[in-house]
């Protein structure tokens, strides 16, 4: 768990020497995220303290990288006024995730000792749903009025710059706040000094709404390999930037989710965070899986009363151990099946796949279920017969069951995924569990309706 | 399949008409990434048509967003002199990858065309291994000396600006080709300008090796929200960057493909490639998936020779149907250890969870395991019980069948994982079918296990 073991001791020493300014030097030579992981490999009582330590900008800066509960604790340890310088110095995005974390009480007397301006964008930024551009946006940005010249802009550039995050790019907006192009610094460098900046900036926009989806967003900067994308109201007016490495995030964390979601567990609630493995008890890790696995049970149950209602057969048949295949024809079945809903989850979130083309895919998934099922049904069958030493026609029993298995769970495992994501369902929370508790079932079925078939007719 | 489609009928009788210049003027006003979806949506024939009528600069860009496939074709199909010229103002990574991708004869003719240090610069790009901080890092980078001054240093950007693609952080490098400093282009835009580099630059300098990890890269790329990452040779000389686009490509590529090993499906052999759905022939999905199934279905095999061992059991106790139980007690090991092990191939991803947290990490997911185990057993205590009528003998059996296997289950689905990585697996390769065929034969050792303490005992 410690990244830094060989520092700790030596800063834990520092601080209860009380040497502060040793300290923060230390610190202050780090990049912000490297300094974010020596406070957290502090623990809780003294990182808190180093953090409280660190030069005003420095410390604005670590913050957007300790965790969400550190955050909270720092700023409610401070007086209101070193809070608001705090949050005055945060990157817009940050803050106003902060703010939302703190009790509402706290928050309006922070919030009271920031200019109105800056007050209002946190509010605004803090209000947006969860999920949404709107939520995850900054407005560190610079914009240009379209008919300054490049002289001109650098200087309000350079004016304005301490306040902004950002200058990298320029938004050009027009009166109205309307968008209407786009001015990379290095363009500005580059123009002769008397141009316009209408006449030098990117008119082919790639922007995303407000109430757009976070990971469409984010998905979006990724394909365009866009520095920042910027994000419009309903009546085209620029209202914030979604940055490359916020994007990096958002793609991270969905990624992530979809991880746990292929393997049965539910999303955390607060789906803005990024569950750490170590972050709660137990018992919310029971919380989280209780509930698939619960329903995937439920589901199992159903297994038991087939098996039950073919128990006929085993009686007919007694000089055969029908039971003793059921794992393997049914394992066989989930494994396929997980295969194929990992590839089309795969195929759906890279866009390769629409939910238009559910019968080629199904079609396809479904003809490499049957060559598979030619190929491991071959393999059963000598197994079956040759080292088993079962009849030959049960060995073709196996066969067939392991085939119709395979083609059945390829079917299933490429439809169910397709038909989430046409009712609008997050194909990513379609499960290997899922799939191979509808294979067991059904998978059960097609082997005894196989061995009827074929050892009554046989017979 | 088609992103497009209302363009596409449009442009094709443009193509046919032969009204280039109404096609190439048309296609101009998007953004590159754009103008590649819509010519994929073109087809094979008239998509490598409408590429070869982009001007210049256009068709160079649009290059870095098509196929492999389609470079390929469209290159070979030009003269080498203009194939010179293109790859001349193609991005430095996306020309070397090309380039590796033609074969011998026909790069030696390409390359003849240009510049000797372009063509060194091609070479040595195309020649690091795939996989490494060198195979995707771009030399498109500029540098600086320390001693220039600001004025000194925007002058000599904006005469190399047009070679270069970005130039928004500069590199300073002293004379031996050492990086010691990074410097933002809006630091020198900000800064007086008799000031030196030296005394504006940023000294805390994250890099990485030229043969690092490309995933590892990206990482940090991500971790440190950088523009992109300085990459060094072994004494320390800066020999490329990787950008922050590609940083995120990689992240995306490694997650898919992380999804598809979980699902238990195997990555394609070319892994620097992101394997589309629909690319390739049905035999190449047999082929990626065939490897773990058979695997998994001899190691399947056991579980019937388990269940055969365990035949005096049934015979002994002839009025419980022990068999009709199992795909559900099994399944549901399945379904927990699918859980787990997505839960810490997620953990370790994100580095949350270290080899050396071993002890700690099992331990945690056997209580979880006993939890879950306590709820579904009591659950399934009360199933057999009350729903099935069999005895309450046998309700305990199964209840503890579920309580053992969930323990056991999580046990694994934990252990493999991280045993995997600490003996330099790649855990992402443990998948959901592993877990659930692990666990089958296990689970039915422990369900006969308790139904022959239990039975014997208690009868």
């Amino acid at each position: 768990m410690l990244r830094n073991p060989l520092l700790v001791p030596d800063l834990l020493e520092l601080i209860h020497a009380g040497e502060t300014s040793a300290l923060s030097e230390f610190l202050s030579d780090h990049h912000p995220a490297h300094v974010a992981e020596i406070i957290e490999d502090l623990g809780d009582g003294e990182g808190d303290s180093a953090l409280r330590l660190l030069p005003d900008r420095m410390q604005a800066e670590v913050m957007s990288y300790v965790e969400p509960e550190r955050q909270v604790r720092v700023v409610e340890g401070m007086p209101p006024a070193d809070a608001a310088s705090l949050l005055h110095l945060m990157s817009h995005d940050d803050r106003a995730h902060l703010v939302n974390r703190l009790d509402d009480d706290r928050a309006d007397e922070i919030l009271r000792n920031l200019a109105q301006a800056e007050r209002e964008d946190i509010r605004r930024l803090a209000s947006y749903e969860p999920g949404t551009a709107g939520a995850v946006m900054t407005t560190d940005y610079a914009t240009l009025p379209p008919g300054l010249s490049v002289r001109e802009a650098l200087d309000r550039l350079r004016r304005e710059s301490p306040d902004r995050e950002t200058i990298d790019y320029s938004y050009v907006v027009d009166a109205a706040h309307k968008l209407v192009g786009i001015v990379p610094l290095k363009r500005l460098v580059l123009a002769r000094p008397l141009v316009k900046v209408a006449d030098i900036m990117q008119r082919d926009i790639i922007s995303a709404r407000l109430d757009d989806d976070r990971e469409a967003v984010a998905r979006k900067v990724d394909k365009y390999d866009l520095y920042a994308i910027p994000i419009l109201d309903a009546s085209d007016m620029l209202v914030g930037i979604v940055t490359h490495d916020d994007a990096m995030d958002i793609l991270r964390q969905e990624q992530t989710e979809d991880m746990l979601a292929f393997g049965g567990v539910s999303a955390d609630a607060d789906s803005a965070d990024e569950g750490d493995y170590w972050q709660g008890r137990v018992i919310q890790g029971v919380r989280r899986r209780i509930g698939w696995l619960l329903m995937l049970f439920l589901a199992g149950t159903v297994t038991r009363y087939v098996i039950h209602s073919f128990d006929w057969v085993d009686k007919r048949f007694a000089e055969i151990d029908f039971d003793a295949f059921i794992p393997l024809l049914i394992g066989t079945g989930g494994n396929a099946g997980s295969q194929t809903v990992g590839t089309i989850i795969r195929g759906l979130a890279l866009g390769q796949i629409q939910p238009s083309d559910t019968p080629r895919v199904v079609a396809r998934e479904m003809l490499t279920g049957l060559i598979l099922g030619l190929l491991l049904g071959t393999i059963g069958f000598l197994f079956t017969w040759l080292l088993l030493r079962e009849s030959p026609t049960f060995g073709l029993v196996i066969a067939l069951a392991i085939l119709g298995i395979c083609v059945w769970a390829n079917g299933i495992g490429s439809l169910v995924p397709l038909m989430a994501r046409k009712i609008g369902v997050d194909p990513a929370l379609v499960s290997a569990p899922l799939i191979s508790t509808l294979v067991d079932t059904t998978g059960l079925i097609i082997f005894y309706s196989i061995a009827i078939m074929l050892l009554i007719r046989l017979a």
